[in-house]
């Protein structure tokens, strides 16, 4: 169920807070949006109708915790959940907590950044410490929560 | 559980395929997504982790029924995925069928277009016709599956 071309078939990627079995919970090291989550199925299938039922729910039951602690601990103003996979054709979910003053919102962090916008972004980088601060703190419950990478 | 000036809380929206007390499934009509569909809690509520477990199992399990359909009927190359509701904070997830001569693939759909290409553009609306055939086969299918609008 690998594939040896795929760098999400691959060993230990950067920022891997939890593995398992099943998945691979990783944090997304961008200082623009403070605790992005991505969640890693450790097979290689690339959609969510190629698991059982029993494998998408814990998927999702996973995807829903972090939800749940990127909501506790960051208060973003919404939640975006994507699994896209165009680039790379391995099931992965994008949990990215979203403010209305991040450098897209509010379109998704795929359009075009409005980071030209200097007021915006002078606001956006006052905002952004204690927001990464945050992120860290989510990173460590996380830690803790899920059992510690083998 | 409804909010006077939200869109998504109003009456029934052009490109219905079904609707019940708990969701409604929507056909986006967009020519450049052929089988672009959205799914639409009812209630206005704006994330996952705002649904009961229950709640959230019963969306998803429409969700994974339409993606097996668009799978089945129109044969994409890959299927996207996303709740995000920055626009309009309702929760209701998107549905995309992707190819890869699509205009923005291997981008988001969110992303510029690429349809500047002059060859990629020729090649996609020849492709064009029968997908939209294909997706008008499979917005029947669903209106037949689920139980038809009130």
């Amino acid at each position: 169920m690998h594939n040896a071309t795929c760098p999400l078939c691959g060993p230990a990627p950067v920022g891997l807070l939890h593995e398992d079995a099943q998945l691979r919970i990783i944090t997304v090291d961008d200082a623009q949006f403070p605790g992005y989550l991505r969640v890693i199925w450790r097979d290689h299938v690339s959609e969510m109708t190629d698991l059982s039922q029993a494998n998408r729910d814990r998927l999702m039951l996973v995807v829903y915790r972090l939800e749940a602690l990127q909501r506790d601990i960051l208060q973003p103003d919404k939640i975006n959940l994507a699994s896209l996979g165009n680039q790379v054709p391995h099931l992965h979910w994008h949990l990215i907590p979203r403010w209305r003053g991040d450098p897209c919102f509010p379109d998704s962090i795929w359009a075009t950044s409005q980071a030209h916008d200097q007021d915006r972004q002078t606001a956006w980088a006052r905002q952004q410490p204690a927001l990464l601060a945050q992120a860290s703190v989510l990173q460590n419950k996380i830690r803790q929560e899920f059992s510690p990478p083998d």
